[in-house]
């Protein structure tokens, strides 16, 4: 997406790779919305650190991160031994998975990058084909954002209000993004929009990311505390709801997302505000049976007790906002029902929550 | 209630009369929770000052605040021409009003100080009066709020987790509060319980302000962003929701609290966990026939964008969290329909919401 700095605008993906360089170039995401910076990662060690470090971060973004990392890993090694190359990539590939340990996405994208390079007979072809299919996965990575912004983009009519909640954006993906792609399609396509972003407490994303994000792309917006979407529906101010999801079970069409997301979800259903869900198909669990099984991360409490934010010497700064001898609770997902749902929208089209099991063929169900 | 500094305990109400020095005692409201201070206005202009840069806040505290204000004022009067005296009261008086232009109970309460002082046939009777019926005032506001915690009490039982939104405590009244009232009257008969608090963005008085005083009074609780009660009424880990009120319609039961209590009651109708709004009678409105037009204040979206806290250095300062070149809307309040509300505490007893205009003339209605 387009990116100004100081007056100059320039395309840029969240995650891209220098061939010539054999570096992973990043969007430095810990410094927006306050600095733009691209970093280079000199070797797979480095790109680990930057996952590990969440220079960057959402599921898509990181498994590009990780292909990308593997084919590096891959083009760096200097000699012939099939065997000693092997063995160097298991290296690449357990740094590159030990990074988030708790993320799938990462894994199955690596995966698919070392079965295309079973094809090669020698390591320069091996190499080669890594380096290939990293391009090709974070390629799909755009297209499916792109196919998502198709379908979604139908749902979006001029003059509308739309919510959105924490960052599906293209910062989180490799491009385009999912919860905003069907905004940027009908940006695209001329229609003129409001969005509401829920600044999304504790970690702020979408006042930081989704706000900066809309801002660059020129797409009118204004965040909003967490607490005053309710009244913004109560009085007819939101007309549609788009949010993403870290994972969308299957077989039950329930949505895990950012805390908060389930608050919307039960608010839209009391307003009749349509609220959807974008996602990638890599976010759809075909094995959990219950909701209640997402293992839900309670994050540390100075995220809830404190901000982080910019100081007026313009220093990055991490104030304590509570009480000094209170605690805190800091739940990071929750867990929306599929009858809160009006759709989900995917690469290959807007179904009903209990639809993704009948389409589990066409959504890539693969067991 | 007790406030303890460096291992002293004491006791404090948030407003006092100091009568030897003729001062009015104020808890430094804008320093809590990081610095606990006492403030003695020395006349009834800084008194209006206090009231108008928020170190006092909340209705029944500002309202006592005027009342003692208002006293303040006729007590430094030097002299016996009753006349002269009345012209020096109607300055008090609108020094006092234009401190907060828009809240009516200060209004209300200097009316009663004013109507009282009548008796009196000379200056000193006249001082005396109102002396006497300010501080008459600050006491009928601690009876209600022991009153409100009273019948409040039965609802809280030990091992129930109770959730508040906002500061409706003994901050802004002069003592024990009206959400939280209920729950110190509860832990005086030894129950034990646990309370969340919403941290209440953006000003984040329920992180600031409920849980100093929470902590201060030993009560069980934890800050959780706004955005997470939703999933732990979900996981069954909320019993039962008390919040406060700005404004109460006496012919609709509609409640106008802080933004953020609408979603709070929409969420607990969904799970079946009662949901109360604790009042004092000066809370209710009898006039108003629709909650829709009670006027919602928008405030300054630099709230929003940002946080107060203090930093590394012990400094009170302001960060900028949000993407610098996004706006913001900043609804302050909103409205519950008295569908969503289980019952409302009051001195009197707990109603239903569409009850108080049948119970109006015990909740004292005076037209």
């Amino acid at each position: 997406m387009n990116v100004t700095v100081r007056g100059r605008t320039q395309t840029y993906r969240t995650v891209a790779f220098d061939h010539a360089r054999n570096a992973v170039l990043l969007i430095e995401q810990r410094l927006l919305p306050h600095e733009f910076k691209i970093v280079a990662t000199k070797n797979f060690r480095e790109t680990a650190a930057a996952i590990h470090d969440m220079i960057v971060r959402g599921a898509p973004a990181i498994a590009a991160t990780a292909a990308y990392g593997l084919a590096q890993g891959a083009l760096a090694y200097r000699g012939r031994d099939l065997r000693k190359f092997s063995r160097h990539i298991e290296t690449v590939y357990q740094t590159l998975k030990a990074a988030r340990p708790t993320a799938v996405d990462p894994v199955n994208a690596m995966n698919g990058v070392r079965a295309a390079m079973r094809a090669g007979k020698t390591v320069a072809e091996q190499q080669s084909l890594a380096r290939a299919d990293a391009e090709e996965f974070a390629s799909e990575d755009v297209r499916h954002c792109e196919e998502i912004g198709r379908h979604g983009a139908r749902l979006i009519r001029s003059g509308m209000n739309i919510l959105t909640h924490c960052n599906a954006g293209w910062l989180a993906c490799v491009d385009i993004g999912t919860a905003t792609a069907p905004m940027y399609a009908a940006q695209a396509q001329g229609k003129k929009f409001h969005v509401f972003c829920d600044e999304t407490r504790p970690r702020s994303q979408g006042a930081t990311l989704t706000a900066w994000e809309l801002a660059q792309q020129k797409v009118s917006h204004q965040v909003i505390a967490d607490n005053a979407a309710g009244h913004l529906m109560q009085r007819g101010e939101i007309d549609l709801v788009i949010v993403g999801s870290d994972r969308t079970l299957g077989r039950t069409g329930e949505v895990a997302n950012k805390i908060g997301t389930y608050t919307k979800a039960v608010l839209a259903k009391r307003h009749g505000i349509p609220f959807y869900v974008a996602i990638p198909l890599s976010t759809i669990d075909w094995n959990l049976k219950c909701g209640f099984d997402i293992p839900i991360e309670e994050r540390h409490e100075h995220e809830v007790l404190g901000a982080w934010g910019i100081n007026k010497r313009s220093q990055r700064e991490y104030i304590r906002v509570a009480n000094p001898t209170s605690g805190a609770r800091n739940p990071g997902f929750d867990v929306t029902p599929p009858e809160l749902i009006t759709g989900i929208i995917t690469p290959v089209g807007i179904f009903k929550p209990k639809e993704l099991w009948n389409r589990r063929r066409a959504l890539g169900f693969a067991h």
